[in-house]
């Protein structure tokens, strides 16, 4: 159906090295090091640019799902924040917080947790990180 | 370690819908939807943000895996092509593909083939997608 590329470089030690990071859209460049990954320094990481890539797609299809069971969401908004840690096999992702907030008509928070739940086994992205826990937290209400 | 955000808002049906998606770091926001993900329309989607990610945290990997083995790289080139397809599940990441190149003194093909394959393994990242095959392609030589 899709594919979609993205490409990095790394130039460099792991300290003191420099990487750069782009979409295949061309819409974002940015750069990236050991300090803006593990630490506090201003740049990006691949844990944010997971955790888009999952809030985007969660929300599309929390949406779609909504659409189809006949209750449209006004709107959808995910936040998700990706733990980086350490375990016995190195650095892991230990876990993702999914936040989900959806404004819904005629539609109960049990009936909407359900939906919610269903759409992380259904939505692509949260298939494909089937070797982290995502952890949802979705209730109804306005922005 | 590090908790790292992004959110995603999603107005709107599924096919005249908008959505908007930001990393926490502030350094991109970006349009998506339906055009944007499953046809040509420009805009980002989450199978691009996908790929950055693990491209950004494989080619740090491989870096510091070289570096760690005494054999530093000069430079590591990292593309990473998502596969959006269906199956019986639905909408489905069919695979990724990861095209490498690293440029690196002292090491011979096979050598620097078992330390691709094994970072493959230990990437954060390409561990936490569990649910879908990444295909390596890993080679030597200079951009």
């Amino acid at each position: 159906m899709a594919d979609r590329k993205a490409n990095a470089t790394w130039n460099g030690g792991l300290k003191d090295g420099k990487g750069k990071v782009a979409l295949g859209s061309g819409l974002f460049e940015g750069a990236y090091s050991f300090g803006t990954r593990m630490g506090d320094e201003p740049g990006t990481n691949p844990e944010e640019l997971l955790g888009a890539s999952l809030a985007a797609c969660y929300a599309m299809a929390l949406n779609a799902t909504l659409e189809g069971n006949g209750t449209p969401a006004t709107n959808v908004e995910a936040e998700a924040n990706v733990h980086l840690g350490k375990d016995d096999s190195g650095f892991v992702i230990k876990g993702i917080d999914l936040q989900v907030k959806a404004e819904v008509a005629g539609l109960d928070e049990d009936a909407f947790s359900d939906i919610a739940e269903k759409v992380k086994q259904t939505c692509p992205i949260s298939k494909a990180l089937g070797g982290t826990k995502i952890t949802l937290h979705a209730k109804l209400g306005g922005a």
